[in-house]
């Protein structure tokens, strides 16, 4: 047997040994998850060395509803066997029964399966089994349906990791973004009204360092950032609230202090236009909607999120299930291709 | 003297006749007004029968920076000279002396008479002298330094024609947006933070009302309108904010019982998406941001404002004064003569 971790390396080709291992999570099997790894295999193998984590019934028949000609090969470890655009390595990762399960269909069953995948892949991650993840969507009710009390993969991965400061950067190399744009968001899946009581000084100023860590590893370099303002035409000079001079202010000064190449806080709604001219490598949104905005429109499918502030990589698709055309085998795997490169990318 | 009013029609060849006549306002002198009006002037007298309100020195000023040709004419109403390329009447609209205010500074005088301008054409245009308004931006620490307690032109507007269900549409038709779309915000010039206490059922539902107003004045027939959710993921079912349940979906469910084609609350991240797929005519946003991110993106220059629930017509550009070029002779008049053409669609 060849294990993945290169101890017996004859086994594999220079070009194969020089490419990540690629852990693929299934996510939320009753959404677009199986159908977009089954659409985007032959250009994962180009780009990787992915093995799916996830339940091999519905990988079957996501392969059958695209036309896929793969072989899925069930494994229990991830180096038992190379992945190639004809044979899938597919590692259970949860004991779920999902027979029941509907495309489409929130279920507890689903819900939990997609926990277990991710958290099978974590510790294989963490073990040194693989160099990174990337995963498929969730389902939020899902989750709930089975109890578990996670907004999204975020929140598991920083609590299965023991990691304090965290967060999601939603990235974008695409026709309107040719340089790449990344953005960290202050606050993420929380309320609006719950926002303001999670913006502080030293949470502005950590999304800013593990901002421009992140671009550093992306692009090299010292990366150009802008701090979004919380409020409309940046407060206006204290007309329209005070976060700006009391939090968001201070938190750039201390970043610029530290050597940081960042600025603000600027106005949102002209802070995206300018970095569409090429103005920024990152912007630190204050809420969710402020970053996912901009960052849809620009990015398209081509966006993708980046766990920041986690001991391993970590990227995602920058869409959600699906369930409306789930089954169909109409899903673009766009992101999810675009999601392993940008792994890829990361972990060299 | 030829009356604008149509008193003396020998005066006009018949084109003229059914071209608006509009007045536009300088705003701002420190800011871009002046040279916007200046380099746009050929333009707006093919779109319609413009008259300046605003300081003719300031606007002879602009000219030279523009290298314009036309000749300004100091007037004392509106229809005491008509328009052409070459000529331009100027009507005074205020008494501020502002020899002394510097181009890209603040000043109680320019605010004061932005201010002054923007009354003048209110007037005029509620006595019957014109036909519709354009304005050119104000700048909002000038209004306060002139110790004007308004936050922008609309709440100017809305107080003097004693309007009370009133509100500020983002329009634009572009590239991005060929069959035009228009956003009408349920709250706008305030912190984010007073967001909350500002929605409610019937304010929503007075948006849904005044965008489809509008939509159909534009556009003729009943426009498709999507409400965006407040809370990010339009609150995921709950987890994340009530307004959705509590607010956002009642006043939909009012207004599709009132006949109105309108859907929502819908995740803003991705409606706008769908909006720029042309899916919907009209968007209403909850918070100034969450429409102008996506539309400062999608209409760039060709974005305008137009005032919805007054019983005068009048549009604006949709940027601000760029303290930053005034004075210099390079600012884009796009938005004004889009502005102009808007205003001239919605008068006729």
């Amino acid at each position: 047997m060849c294990g993945w971790r290169g101890k017996n390396k004859a086994c594999y080709n220079s070009k194969m040994m020089l490419q990540p291992r690629l852990l693929i999570t299934m996510g939320d099997v009753a959404g677009i998850g199986p159908e977009i790894i089954a659409r985007a295999w032959a250009e994962l193998c180009a780009l990787c060395r992915p093995v799916v984590v996830g339940d091999s019934v519905w990988m079957s028949r996501a392969l059958e509803l695209v036309g896929g000609k793969a072989r899925i090969r069930s494994i229990d470890q991830p180096g038992q066997m190379e992945a190639s655009a004809e044979s899938i390595p597919c590692l259970p990762g949860s004991k779920q029964k999902l027979d029941g399960v509907k495309p489409g269909r929130v279920s507890a069953e689903a819900g939990l399966a997609a926990y277990e995948f991710l958290c099978t892949a974590i510790d294989l991650t963490m073990a040194g089994e693989a160099d990174a993840i990337v995963t498929c969507p969730l389902h939020k009710e899902g989750l709930r349906a089975a109890r578990l009390p996670y907004p999204g993969h975020t929140e598991i991965l920083a609590e299965r990791t023991g990691s304090h400061d965290f967060g999601m950067a939603l990235y974008a190399k695409s026709p309107d973004l040719p340089l790449g744009l990344a953005v960290v968001h202050v606050t993420l899946h929380m309320g609006l009204a719950e926002v303001f009581g999670h913006l502080s000084v030293k949470a502005i100023f950590e999304k800013i360092r593990l901002l421009d860590a992140l671009m550093q590893r992306l692009q090299g370099g010292r990366p150009r950032l802008g701090v979004a303002a919380l409020n409309p035409h940046a407060a206006d000079g204290g007309l329209f609230g005070d976060e700006e001079a009391r939090l968001i202010l201070p938190a750039v000064r201390q970043a610029q202090d530290s050597g940081f190449d960042v600025t603000g806080p600027w106005p949102s709604d002209t802070l995206f236009v300018r970095a569409r001219k090429g103005e920024f490598d990152g912007i630190v949104a204050m809420y969710h909607d402020q970053g996912h905005i901009p960052m849809k429109l620009l990015g398209g499918l081509h966006a993708v999120n980046i766990s920041v502030g986690l001991p391993l990589v970590r990227t995602s698709v920058a869409h959600g299930t699906a369930y409306d055309i789930a089954g169909k085998g109409i899903a673009d795997p766009a992101s999810l291709v675009e999601a392993a490169r940008v792994a890829a990318m990361l972990v060299e």
